[in-house]
């Protein structure tokens, strides 16, 4: 472990959306002051924090003097460049570390790191050079079975950048849409459920991990995460056991977000690695009001190189994703008591923003 | 009610320090942004908010300018110079309202509207031309008894502007002191402990209170507060009782703190009203950690017009306050899994200084 940045020290978020608007709030509740480096004048982070940078992330300059003025590096997403991130760490503790970022942000790279490691993925495969042809569709087929997901390598999210293929049809057409990216194929997985665990590791190597969560998506959209899952508790115990190997295998500092597939019915169940993100992670957000200590609150605490807070859990909650018009219904969740509302300051409603979550505490363990 | 304010609206806060810093996080929870007013370029409440004005509380351009910024209008502090009330109020909604300051800014007004209200005050007086003579010290004995407490009107906090005269001896000299300066004069109340309560009350005048706590001081500074109160259930209730005729009869919105000494024994117990103070209040923030919506939540919604978050505890805790050096332990205290950790951002430690407080979870309920 490092020194510790003390009261008053400042953090640096790359990224001013909602998770960077939580982290500084967490971040204040230590004594610690944020800087938020954000291109949009809008960003919700910036209502909380001590500083503000407007720029691009590619503007070099802008980022040097945002780094010199901050004590520590995080951020809020992981797509940040990888020359900006070497940049970052040449002059400041940059958490989590580069490693982190190039593993994640590449969908290839990070299927490879896991199954490296021994962790159960589905299956996977890209062709290079990807011609979309009839026999290289048949090749797909053959090798991953009769339904396909393709995606995108970079820059994918909330199912973006990603289509079906069957073998029944249309295959060749969608192929063809993807032409000249760099894509990655994999096997459907005929889940049972999907789940996901927030882990965090110390600057000194001690992990920590909150309860398992179990999500519903709608239109590849977080809808709901709703904690206890309903897995076994051998199945909670995996999934403990793959985020210690990440965490320790990327030589990680701060929070991870992983997210599995579960297959098989009770009794048999397995997991799978969906995918992983190296940030603090929407299907964590039930922590801030089922933990004494919530995610972001330990994310803060890593990256300052702080002791880790407890991350048992007090609370059973089910946490609701407020998606563009439902953030309307504010006053009616406002009067629900057992509705904790949390909501990002987002200055315009839009079709499929996140605009804020609600919390429900249905018992209290 | 009035018309709520909508999430992105702006509540503006007269004072800077950690009240005025807690509500705003509190109210960026729920999507309000905040303006802060204060004249001090440190203020704490600066690093979490999305607006700051630096300028003298009697700088009334500054204060127009703020005003017409913002949507509606609160404080931190009691001392809100009436005229400053006076020119917010014609513009824009000023919750508390004036008359909660005019009542509370003034020891002698506040224990004159709670005795109006047959609300338990201890005994107290004026004396109008105040002399200091043996002769009117002879009269403040017989009157009020043999241990008296003498308190400026106005600006005493913290035991500040308070001394003690007593029968036997030093009185006159103490009585000299305080020459030229509005006082009062109060009976010394053998308490037997000292409580305070929480209570909150919407622009439609629904009232809800939090529990009552139990209170020690040290050097005059609030050392813990502690939930439960070691109080009988009827003491609670007669707490409550009077918490709702002094926010009606102030036409109150916003949380305000009470604060009693309770004399006799367990069995006998009466409350006596200390002092009221209109705002958040020091032994009120166990309810960050104690439960689901806080004192400052619950400011922050009433200011807004919005329904009032539920006051239940679900926990035992016990406040202490960092004082000075005492934030200096913050390693410790940041690896204690039993202590929710609240540090205020303050750049400087001095002695007395209010750095920070710990929440301790001693129990579930």
């Amino acid at each position: 472990m490092t020194e510790a940045l003390p009261p008053g020290a400042t953090i640096g978020i790359l990224g001013g959306g909602q998770l960077g608007r939580m982290l500084a709030v967490a971040a204040a509740e230590l004594g610690l002051k944020c800087h938020i480096f954000c291109p949009d004048p809008d960003s919700p982070a910036f209502d909380v924090s001590a500083a503000q940078t407007i720029a691009a992330y590619d503007d070099r300059d802008a980022l040097e003097a945002f780094v010199r003025s901050v004590d520590a590096v995080t951020y809020e997403f992981e797509n940040v460049d990888l020359g900006a991130a070497e940049q970052i760490a040449a002059l400041k503790p940059l958490r989590p570390g580069a490693k982190a970022l190039e593993v994640s942000q590449d969908r290839l790279n990070e299927k490879q790191f896991l199954a490296g490691k021994d962790i159960p993925v589905g299956g996977f495969l890209t062709v290079d050079p990807f011609e979309p042809s009839a026999r290289t569709l048949e090749f797909l087929f053959e090798r991953l079975g009769e339904t396909i997901v393709m995606k995108t390598r970079r820059f994918g999210y909330d199912g973006k950048g990603q289509a079906i293929l069957k073998r029944d049809g249309g295959g060749l057409e969608t192929l063809a849409g993807f032409a000249g990216q760099d894509v990655i194929f994999e096997a459907f997985v005929p889940f049972a459920r999907e789940v996901s665990i927030m882990a965090v590791r110390g600057s000194d190597g001690e992990i920590a991990a909150y309860d398992v969560t179990e999500n519903v998506h709608a239109d590849h959209i977080l809808a709901t995460s709703t904690v206890p899952a309903g897995i076994q508790p051998e199945t909670e115990q995996e999934a403990r056991r793959i985020a210690a190997r990440i965490l320790h295998g990327l030589d990680y500092v701060g929070v991870l977000g992983i997210e599995f597939f579960v297959v098989g019915e009770s009794g048999g169940e397995k997991l799978l690695v969906n995918e992983i993100a190296p940030r603090v992670h929407n299907s964590g957000h039930w922590t801030q009001d089922g933990c004494a200590v919530s995610q972001f609150e330990n994310h803060i605490r890593a990256v300052a190189d702080w002791p880790l807070g407890p991350t048992d859990r007090h609370s059973d909650i089910v946490m609701t994703n407020l998606i563009g018009q439902d953030a309307a219904e504010w006053r009616a969740l406002a009067a629900d008591p057992q509705a904790r509302l949390h909501l990002y300051g987002k200055s315009e409603i839009r079709p499929g923003r996140k605009m804020g979550h609600v919390n429900r505490v249905t018992r209290r363990t």
